[in-house]
């Protein structure tokens, strides 16, 4: 079968590689339907972290459970299935108190899990899935091939903006914004709509993303950056500051522009992985008590509620797709991703 | 009228001082029943935070009212007080959002407000209580002077224990752990007994704390620190760490040992004042999705709620006054507090 490789910096590669088996009894393996390139590979692509090159990348997928272990119980060979990016066993406490992320024995797929296991990067044509039932969730039937792209979505973009907006606390009403015009401060925008935000103020300069923010239910623009878009937020809001800031980048930069946009008082939520360590200006959120709540997205936790209303045609974060490339295209997904050039490709193994 | 001053490193002296009087039609004066010192009080006694002295010391009162300006509707002379640290408009926006903190008019007392007034310290005979209606919360009737000590908590260290429980969201049955054991970890201990957590881990390396907060509803003492204590504490939880921590004390290893007792997705409530401006990890928050909620405590906000529950005779956080002396010795006060020879002392004017 073929598999995308990382060999190094700006270097993406599709091999041959043998196609993976069951080898635990909860194992399942799992032909790909639909995978992506998220912002977090590119930190790989990028060079910003280092790796032990080449190594099997991506993190998302959708398929069709082919084979199963003895133990799987919840899904079976022919089900369509969505695997968040990370694996759990869906068993130990942390998994129990909805934090599947720190599962004891999961891990991130492309890389190696707490049990000490090697997990398939998922920008492939298959893919060995570890704690099938802690890890898959199966739709009912077989989806219309018009809603694979949201539910895509689920195994990252959508449930990651979805969880800045919980940790945010997002409620009816709120004045909340968005840092980051990537998919998943697009997700953000629209899991704010979702909880019944009243305001929703998109911080984007580019029209495509301006547009699509607005189409999930942004109510208003910031095109500037720093100083000035935090003076352009607050005459928006009475001077006063957000409810609710959603931080979807992952920089000092992107930090401090949610922090100063907040009001006292506030909420941060932050998904965007922090690239280079920044770390919080405790005196600032202590003067204002303004709070701080999100990380590495618990998909596993949110997909039954988010599957749900995706499936009612009540969510539609499909669009967050705007190109899509068979996977022997998949290095030019990644420079055109990098370039800006899209949003999130969509890889068709 | 005596009124207490900061002379610089150690040097508390008391003064003589004209009595102030009503200056804007929204002040009231009020006679200080009783006063007291506060961990935060020791920074500038021990010469961490640089001062203009002489300057007028402390934050914390009850009293009777005096007198009044034209325009005060909601105290009168003769009401038993309540002052929060914090002087409030109670108009603004953030202080309808119940972030009195972050008034725009308003400040701490013993230092210059928002709106450029002096503001009394409160370790004196009298003190003159600007925006009146928005500050001073009055008692139906006089108190019980077996009441007074628990209503001088309510003033600060109480409102500041419950503001660290809350900010930690500490909900019925929950594994919580409160750093520090000075009046406010020991009032956050009770404040988690009152919102119902099913354990509570003090941690305490002394005796007659250790015995108060088992009093406040303690049900394990950890006296242990640094990663030896963060061991203990998981023990305690079945290797997972506290579902909420209260971090009552402000420094970068107490922040650390805060965050490292908590478990994945779990809650750290922080109220202790940064000392030393440390900022918080953000990698490790990330990973494990923990977050930091809380600062400088609301008390107006959360005056009415537990007023009620002091008078109600189901709240009784007096006991963190563990010595009292009268206004003329508050140096003594001062030197014992510092040596850690006394919890708290309650002053007498």
């Amino acid at each position: 079968m073929r598999a995308t490789y990382l060999h190094g910096e700006g270097d993406i590669r599709l091999a041959d590689t043998a196609e993976p088996s069951v080898r635990q009894p909860t194992d399942a393996v799992v032909r790909v339907v639909a995978a992506c390139v998220c912002g977090s590979d590119l930190w790989g692509y990028r060079g910003v972290r280092g790796a032990d090159e080449p190594r099997r990348i991506g993190h998302e997928f959708v398929g069709v459970v082919e084979e199963v272990g003895a133990d799987v119980r919840t899904v079976r060979a022919g089900d369509f299935v969505i695997a968040p990016f990370v694996v759990s066993d869906g068993t130990c406490a942390h998994c129990r108190n909805g934090v599947h992320t720190s599962c004891v024995n999961g891990g991130a797929w492309g890389s190696t899990s707490r049990a000490g296991e090697a997990l398939d990067g998922t920008q492939a044509q298959y893919v060995r899935a570890p704690f099938a039932d802690g890890t898959l969730v199966a739709t009912p039937g077989t989806p219309d091939p018009a809603l694979v792209p949201s539910l895509l979505t689920l195994s990252d973009v959508m449930a990651t903006g979805h969880h800045a907006a919980v940790s945010a606390r997002v409620a009816p009403g709120d004045a909340v914004v968005v840092v980051g015009d990537g998919a998943v401060g697009l997700s953000a925008v629209l899991a704010a709509a979702r909880l019944g935000a009243g305001r929703i103020i998109a911080m984007s300069r580019h029209a495509d993303r301006q547009r699509l923010a607005t189409r999930f239910g942004a109510t208003d623009i910031v095109a500037t950056r720093g100083a000035e878009g935090v003076t352009e937020v607050k005459e928006l809001l009475g001077g006063i500051g957000a409810d609710a800031v959603l931080e979807c980048v992952g920089t000092k930069e992107s930090m401090r522009q949610a922090l100063d946009s907040t009001r006292p008082g506030g909420r941060v939520g932050y998904v965007g992985v922090p690239a280079g360590g920044p770390e919080l200006p405790v005196g600032q959120m202590f003067s204002d008590n303004i709070s701080v709540a999100g990380g590495v997205a618990p998909v596993r936790h949110y997909l039954d509620e988010l599957l749900a209303d995706v499936l009612d045609g009540k969510l539609d974060p499909g669009p967050v797709f705007d190109a899509e490339y068979p996977l022997e295209q998949v290095a030019d997904a990644y420079r055109d991703m990098d370039a800006r050039k899209v949003v999130k490709p969509l890889l068709r193994p």
